[in-house]
């Protein structure tokens, strides 16, 4: 999408050159750097320097193919799948995307492994960025429809954390239909969840709606069932990092609690759902899906923002920043949720609604 | 309670000096300050110095008689009167402290009414002291009850924002029958809701179980629903500003996302309302009570905390801190609250509830 006027997607290759947005240090500076070793991969994903489950499918595959461009045995191959299969636990894209570069190489001869998975990732990020389109395109119905009850109002759409283009190659899903019915001229405004304790949301998707020009407020996570109480939000649309076969759906931290609140304002609340979020092995989400424990001390304790300098700072407001605990992901039961807008369309949380539109895995 | 190892209150007078604590510099710094003048009350209250409606309702007070022992003419008290009442829109507490003022100097010479308003002030200090303890007691009798299940394990708390003794004269009202328990010997932990945009709970409810050595956790606002589903909450305490006739509770922001997670996972949620948080004549909170808005980009845009070294700084995380909407309090309908604790005992959020503890409102 557009960042200082000009189309940018999160990951791409400059001559032979990989390289991605370190979303770290947005929305205060943009900064660009390259991915030249299995090392830089790993410390991609575990260190979010990229997050958002494609966005880390994508950069688990760039990681693969120049793991083999540097060492195409089998033995680099088994260790480089390993150690970016360890580096964030939540997201079934990475498993998904590593399991397609082993598919891809095997029986390959050994100098012939790395440009194909540099053929698999690129083909894989312009795969990723149809299926989000797709998911806009799905999704901005349910916009317009909103928008014909509005009289011209804006229609208001609440949103957790960052499912827009910088958790996707380009388009986002969550905010996807966002950009499709702002793009079509649709009035629309965005509720952003703060998101703590890494604030995706203030930081990355205001910049991402900031730069493309769409109305937003930044609110505190606490604030969306007030909202919905008294009308202000039209429909919630959020991301998934794994979707169950029976359509429970996993994703950030305090996404929950949001389905529950809409539940109970009779708000609609569609998950945005690419295919390759699906395990189509889990029936359970609650019980099922590991949950990622992150440092309290690192992420809740302490806060990084700008100054009024403009100044980088961390700072914490806590008496002991190590008294901290922080599950990053929580399970929404399907029960809450309207829908899942996938590439296919849109479908009830359920097996049987999944099973309509992807009858290969029914 | 007890604050480097002595007994403290959150106001009181030395000398003829009314002192209360600046709650703002908490926990980074215990800074006091004196009240001397309508305009230190007004300021104290508005800016948050002090918060918490019964710590509000004593600051009121003491604002009250220092402003009439100034000037003790009644248009002077008029004067003092409208300027504190309109210092918080939404704590009932306020406006009850201010007409007890009225009723109090009415028909009384000049030259009596400061020396009898500062009486007034410290009797509802020490009543409210007392109120604040059989809230305790009588919530510890919960905490009690859940205990003999646990085995020895920690008896888990969830509270939202702060409701402790820094909220009230001393003991608090959510916190307090965690105190009497903690007291007592009970092995209790508390998760404590980080309460953004002012970070209440992670600031100075943090601070306060630090200082009694009350074991705590700090979680984000998002966290409280996952840990619910997963057993790790046995109840739920949280103060109130308001609470209806009928039961409603009005608290801060997010409270209302925190029982609606309390009730789908079967945890007990309770409201510690003493008796002049009750607006009797209150029927439906949602429609009736006024929700303060506060600046956004003061509160929500920019964090203040401290840094490695300890220097105090503030710092936003979003690409633009004006583009931030900041509702205070949400209301919480009575259906999703288990009971309320009020100094006479826990009743049902309810009319009948109500009732039966307080007659004489019937």
């Amino acid at each position: 999408m557009r960042v200082n006027g000009k189309d940018m997607r999160t990951i791409w290759v400059e001559g032979d050159v990989v390289k991605f947005i370190d979303q770290r240090f947005l929305p205060h500076e943009l900064k660009i750097i390259s991915l030249g070793t299995l090392e830089d991969a790993r410390a991609a994903i575990a260190d979010m320097k990229v997050r958002g489950a494609p966005c880390i499918g994508a950069t688990a595959l760039y990681g693969m193919a120049v793991a083999v461009r540097n060492d195409p045995s089998d033995a680099a191959i088994k260790t480089a799948y390993d150690t970016l299969n360890a580096s964030r636990p939540t997201a079934v894209n990475l498993k998904w995307a590593l399991d397609e570069c082993i598919k891809t190489v095997n029986g390959l001869a050994e100098n012939a492994r790395a440009e194909t998975l540099f053929q698999l990732a690129a083909k894989n990020c312009d795969d990723d960025v149809q299926m989000c389109s797709n998911i806009g395109d799905h999704g901005k119905t349910l916009l317009d429809e909103i928008a014909k009850h509005k009289k011209g109002e804006p229609v208001n759409i609440l949103t957790h954390c960052n499912a827009g283009w910088l958790a996707t190659v380009d388009w986002g899903t969550a905010i996807s239909p966002i950009y499709k019915a702002f793009n079509a001229g649709l009035n629309v405004h965005v509720w952003v969840d703060e998101t703590r304790p890494r604030s995706q949301g203030a930081r990355l998707t205001a910049w991402e709606l900031e730069q493309h020009g769409v109305p937003y407020t930044v609110i505190t996570d606490n604030s969306g069932g007030h909202l919905m109480q008294h009308g202000l939000v039209d429909i919630c649309l959020v991301g998934t990092d794994r979707t169950t076969a029976t359509g429970d759906v996993c994703n950030k931290i305090g996404t929950y609690l949001k389905a529950l609140a809409a539940f109970d304002n009779n708000v609609a609340f569609y998950v945005c759902a690419p295919s390759n979020s699906i395990d189509w092995h889990m029936q359970d989400g609650l019980k099922e899906i590991p949950i990622e424990m992150r440092s309290g001390e690192q992420e809740v304790g302490w806060i990084t923002g700008r100054d009024a300098d403009g100044v980088l700072r961390r700072v914490t407001t806590m008496p002991d920043p190590k008294k901290t605990r922080n599950d990053a992901f929580d399970v929404t039961p399907r029960k809450y949720i309207t829908g899942l807008i996938t590439e296919r369309g849109i479908c009830k949380a359920n097996r049987d609604g999944l099973r309509v539109l992807f009858p290969e895995h029914g």
